[in-house]
């Protein structure tokens, strides 16, 4: 039995916009609404995420604006910030409302501008970014995110010989698959070759293994199960786990930091009455090329150890065992990071609906999103299911 | 029927504080759960609020790194930001959780720093603060929160005829509480006369119309009716309303801007059974002393046109018939902006426990928070009771 329904999906192009953030918004809510048939005075919420506006563009209290402008004023609307895994915060809760009955019909999604269009640099907004790492322990070591994710993927390395090449296998897929997807940000293949030939970002990472800043906005229509009787083509939420970790880094049990995600997936695989093997394919927060494979062997797609090796060897490509990433990741795709949450469940509803055109999998029944925020502070982990 | 339970409640003292936020959080947050004598472990989740910390501090993903510092790493945390009425909106996440069933038992509180200790000045943390106005239509003009709110009541001067010497009178009322509050950021009294000879600060707002910046947290333990039964000292929740209003002001179909209020009581009264004048007392967002007489009547506890006068008259005074801000509101007590909404909670459950001390309300049963956000785009009311 799902515990909600999505019944209406839509997101922008993510890569460098222009429009003010309730413009970005109003495109992907609308496309959201349009898919599902809904009015906007027909919702009850609006669950939104955004997480870093109020440093990159001087913009809080984002809520009222955003529901003022798709014609919604009035609406109870909560915005949500938890990093990057923001609106998959915001979605479990607006999952929670509607599965209690105590709303109908939500909307729920995120918008963010992280580009050189904010007004910031790429050294500045990497410095904002550095705002959901530790105030007193990390920030004054100079530690942004690349370096957190290279220090998890480095004990990695040391602990089950993963390398450089399997990472780069992982930037090399997830661009294949963003070449397919016409909302990507980014829209070029790339080679081993050229990843391991790019600079040192922090090391392991060179360039190629980082995702980019995007600009970008997603939305889905969320409604009650019952309610979804009434619609076509839904999709169901069948599981919705979340955890977080210990903060600082430095403080984490597990050294490479996968609690949280082995948590929030026990926990959605059981709502769901699940096991890692039932999922046909995964959209994973892929910030950094190590982050995906700590991912997948978190989720338990692979063993611990086997997710570099099971990348190189094709098994999370299109037309692997399981895919991962189909989207592009928020490697090729992109990540505006109050949107990348919802982009996820974007992505979920079209492939499970069998609507990801040249990206499409395989004829899939059961599908996962996986999304972090900060040093893994805050994993979410959902999954979805095709409507019998 | 109660919709949930208050049975903790804790806040620190408002003023100056020196500690990172999750110290200053945590003795909120410790206070609370001694007081419901729940420990850190027992909780299901914990409901956070925090505005401005990324801007004035460069924190952000603070949730985590509360839960951590409380000793509750891997608890489902979200932080909430809706503007000044951020841990109002946290609060009714929490209450309809537990009303649903969702969880038993959870922490719901807010932190914020806004004076100089977090290294940012009064014209810079204007600014900051004036992140929650519209960033194309009102921002460019200079319009901080002063002048919205002026504008709102220079509005009310218009048509009701509402004067200075009584938004003087508000300034002193709420001054008299404050100083019989030991947890107030002002222990002084003022005068009418002293309020009116100080500085403009926006038409018709002198300095002692305004509430301070300040520094602060708040937490309340808030737990399913049911649930409650094991429990010493309950206060219950019996009513909760949110409403959003256009963005920006300007657009607003109320020219003074209470409609949003008004829509907030009405579901709050409807829930809880209750009508306006069944409030013993009333905690209200008197950012500016404009703010409060405009509150009083959106929430019907005078006519319109006649909160200035009831001011004047000491209606709303401790020893008065509807006695309001008896912790000395926003004006006094203090206004740390992620913390005010829960703050208020704190003071109600203490009121209708009947344990405030020298500013204890006569006998009361009945009690009504009113927390807004920004140009009062989002404003909360709560209902909340006496337990039986």
């Amino acid at each position: 039995m799902a515990r909600a329904a999505v019944v209406g999906a839509g997101m922008t192009k993510f890569g460098v916009h222009e429009q003010p953030l309730q413009e970005l918004f109003g495109e992907a809510a609308f496309a959201a609404l349009d898919d599902a048939g809904v009015g906007s005075r027909d919702l009850d919420a609006l669950y939104f995420g955004n997480a870093m506006s109020g440093q990159a563009e001087n913009e809080t209290h984002l809520g009222p604006r955003m529901a003022s402008h798709i014609g919604a004023a009035g609406l109870e609307v909560q915005r949500f910030e938890d990093a990057c895994a923001t609106s998959a915060n915001a979605f479990k809760n607006a999952v929670q409302a509607v599965d209690a009955g105590v709303h109908d019909v939500v909307l729920v999604g995120g918008v963010e501008r992280c580009t050189p269009e904010t007004g910031k640099d790429t050294p500045e907004m990497t410095r904002i970014f550095a705002s959901a790492s530790h105030r007193q322990y990390e920030q004054p070591t100079g530690l942004t995110f690349p370096g957190v994710f290279a220090l998890l993927t480095k004990r990695h390395m040391h602990e089950y010989g993963t390398t450089e090449e399997q990472l780069a296998e992982v930037a090399v897929k997830n661009h294949a698959h963003g070449r397919l997807n016409p909302r990507a940000h980014f829209g070029k293949e790339t080679t081993v070759e050229e990843v391991l030939e790019g600079p040192v970002v922090a090391d392991p990472f060179r360039l190629m293994d980082c995702c980019p800043f995007s600009d970008g906005a997603s939305a889905v229509v969320v409604v009650n199960p019952e309610y979804a009787e009434s619609f076509d083509d839904t999709v169901g939420v069948t599981g919705l786990g979340h955890a977080t970790d210990i903060v600082p880094v430095a403080d984490k049990v597990e050294p490479t930091a996968t609690q949280s995600a082995r948590d929030a997936a026990a926990q959605a695989y059981e709502q769901a009455g699940i096991e890692a093997d039932d999922a046909d394919f995964a959209e994973v927060h892929d910030c950094f090329t190590g982050a995906e494979v700590l991912a997948t062997e978190a989720l338990g797609l692979f063993e611990d150890g086997e997710g570099g090796p099971a990348a190189a060897a094709g098994k999370t490509a299109l037309s692997g065992e399981t895919p991962v990433n189909p989207s592009g990741g928020l490697k090729a795709k992109g990540h505006p990071i109050g949107a990348t949450g919802t982009a996820q469940i974007v992505e979920l509803t079209e492939q499970l609906r069998g609507e990801a055109g040249d990206r499409q999998v395989e004829d899939p029944s059961v599908g996962l999103a996986h999304n972090l925020g900060g040093d893994t502070g805050t994993t979410l982990v959902t999954v979805m299911e095709e409507t019998a």
